[in-house]
């Protein structure tokens, strides 16, 4: 029986139901929608084992079948994944959780998620012969495509908000990306993205510009089903900036259901983080929305997430109400607070944002949302030591030979 | 057959030989050389198999039996291992090396190998019972020792030269870890947590005052020998600062080598790589001595291996001639050119001290003392975005509508 690499089979529009080919370059649906990618199910089903998988390297790429590259020449690799599943019981014991986990992400190349969605991403442009990418980005992500790009020669154009963090700039300066930095927030920055994009040819890598960011970002939930034995938790908590994160954990989670690799009678409760100061996906939540209305983007400790608009929201929002998930919103000085008190309790050095879901997961626990009994992870995003301005405080200085 | 978790049997002095109790907490030997961790080879010939190694979950835990921890309950995780190795193709094209390669320890958590001395000393404190460590480190330790002690609930005291990284301090702060800067360098920390230990009773883990340390590091030789199917290098070059991932390196194949896992014809040749600012035993290897005569300490963009001393700089010494080895200093352009060249061919941003083991690697291939067809393996100890002062450059800003 002949095995793929991938199965990819196409693309379509979750919004109206188009279908792409993805053997060529996309963007987004005719109808602006974001396009996600299809994969050949029925095969999959029988050619595709998870006992295959689990003796294979640790990396996102033991999922390859169900991921878009077609062929393993074109993988651009630094080493991504499998990251730690990290029991987090001081922080449990004081929320009255008896199962908080987390998803430690920070340990990814590019100390940030997005490392996954730039690895599938940058990949598939490398097999479709991309040479030149634009793309908007808070931070992370554009540091993450800029260093992926660099190890697969192609060339990154990144316009970021004029306040995103000192780590990402570095990094985006360190790989010789043209970094932009924009007098603005996301919207303007992906605004100027797809001026240049049309302006000079590159390859608009946005988020929901082109689809396989969401196939990288998926493998969060691959691995997180994985170290669970296949075995889901009553409760995922992610952060929501575009939500390509939350909408991969959303397809991941699909996948493997259809795969009959976890069992259907209980589907996670997803549950989406975002800040106070911007929070759409947490106002359309609370008014039933099935979108989200634009809201303006304020400064937040989690600059990452400062995102007032996506094209994803709807699958968000979908992806919230299917699994009778929840969006909450925390306010800086609980975010902040939970960072310190998780590095405290647990020695892990956590992003913002989060930390911004841990305050989100006591929130609703405290409104008895979450059970004490509940299996709950928390997925944590970036590495808190990339935002070193979060934490305040000034040390002490000892002359030599000055007491302790 | 018994399989104990640990085979550890004692710790012994490797200059005057005298044996200790590793059943309870240990410092230096009384000759003041450092102590290191001795294993019953003839049971683990018997009862270690790479085959069941290989199978267990990828963390350096895998390897427990060769590893001092005697039960996995007093195990401190935070998901330490395996990292990757990555080919680096592009920068071995330019030095004229057919297979470079590169072992990225910055993918770990605190965002450097010292997380794996951390979770393996922290984790034996933790057996032993301690509730209070004290240690002097330029950085990267002293921040991975306080998260790992955070963790576990043990108290940190961390004595760090005034001129150490903001991200360390940050890591520290956060942890919630005793942090003093010292107004000198790390000679003077060392001085401060001594008298510190004295003063306050807090157990001394500084390098080499503690042996379990090096048996953490040493986790780096053993993924690396498994990441090339039981095959070694010809040349692994790693950063010396104290020294500890050095003589781990060393200890780690003479271990394989006694299990029988390696072959013992071909050892790699082991490299350190100092900068120029700083390199006692580079200046020890050029005048073929065993020791190594204390240099004053400068400031580095390199911080984290400006160590003008070192207790254990005869184990260093020792390794490099036992292997046919090399010592090579650097000069600040050099290590800071070649960490943006390795950056945008690679895309691995890897640390000043990262980028000055490449810069080391290239010169020793100018003088033809590595040839083109050898299997090259340099060691990325920390990320480089936890130093984004090293990165030099201003980004233009763009207002909104600005063409770019």
């Amino acid at each position: 029986m002949y095995q793929a690499y991938s199965y990819l089979s196409h693309l379509y529009c979750p919004k109206c139901s188009r279908e792409y080919d993805a053997s060529i370059p996309q963007h987004e649906c005719a109808c602006s929608a974001p396009l996600l990618a299809a994969y050949d199910m029925d095969a999959l089903k029988i050619q595709f084992r998870k006992e295959a998988v689990m003796v294979r390297p640790p990396s996102i790429w033991r999922y390859h079948e169900l991921l878009p590259v077609r062929t393993e020449k074109d993988i651009v690799s630094l080493g991504e994944g499998i990251t730690p599943l990290l029991p987090v019981k001081k922080t449990g014991k004081r929320y009255d959780i008896e199962d908080l986990q987390l998803k430690d992400d920070s340990v990814l190349p590019s100390g940030s998620a997005e490392a996954r969605g730039a690895a599938a991403g940058i990949s598939k442009l490398k097999e479709y012969n991309v040479h030149d990418i634009v793309l908007s980005a808070n931070g992370h992500a554009g540091a993450s495509w800029a260093l992926y790009g660099s190890r697969s020669s192609i060339s990154s154009h990144v316009a970021m908000p004029v306040e995103a963090p000192l780590s990402v700039r570095k990094e985006c300066a360190a790989s010789g990306a043209d970094l932009q930095l924009i007098n603005g927030f996301i919207r303007e920055a992906e605004d100027a993205a797809s001026r240049a994009s049309e302006r000079h040819g590159w390859f608009d890598a946005s988020p929901f510009k082109e689809p396989y960011r969401i196939e990288g970002q998926k493998t969060i939930g691959l691995e997180l089903a994985e170290q669970l034995q296949w075995n889901l938790p009553d409760v995922i908590a992610c952060p929501v900036g575009a939500g390509t994160s939350f909408i991969g954990l959303y397809k991941a989670i699909h996948e493997l259901i259809e795969l009959g690799w976890v069992r259907s009678a209980k589907i996670p409760k997803l549950v989406a983080v975002q800040t106070e100061n911007c929070a759409p996906i947490v106002h359309a939540f609370d008014n039933k929305r099935t979108d989200a209305v634009p809201t303006p983007e304020l400064y937040s400790a989690a600059f990452e997430i400062s995102t007032g608009t996506s094209a994803g929201d709807f699958l968000v929002l979908d992806a919230i109400y299917k699994t009778k998930g929840a969006a909450v919103a925390v306010c800086e000085e609980d975010l902040l607070a939970e960072q310190r008190l998780i590095t405290r309790e647990e020695g892990i050095f956590s992003s913002p944002e989060g930390a911004a879901v841990f305050a989100g997961v006591r929130q609703l626990r405290e409104e008895n949302w979450i059970q004490r009994e509940d299996r709950v992870v928390c997925i944590n995003t970036a590495m808190g030591v990339k935002t070193p301005e979060t934490i305040e405080g000034s040390t002490p200085i000892l002359a030599p030979g000055d007491d302790w």
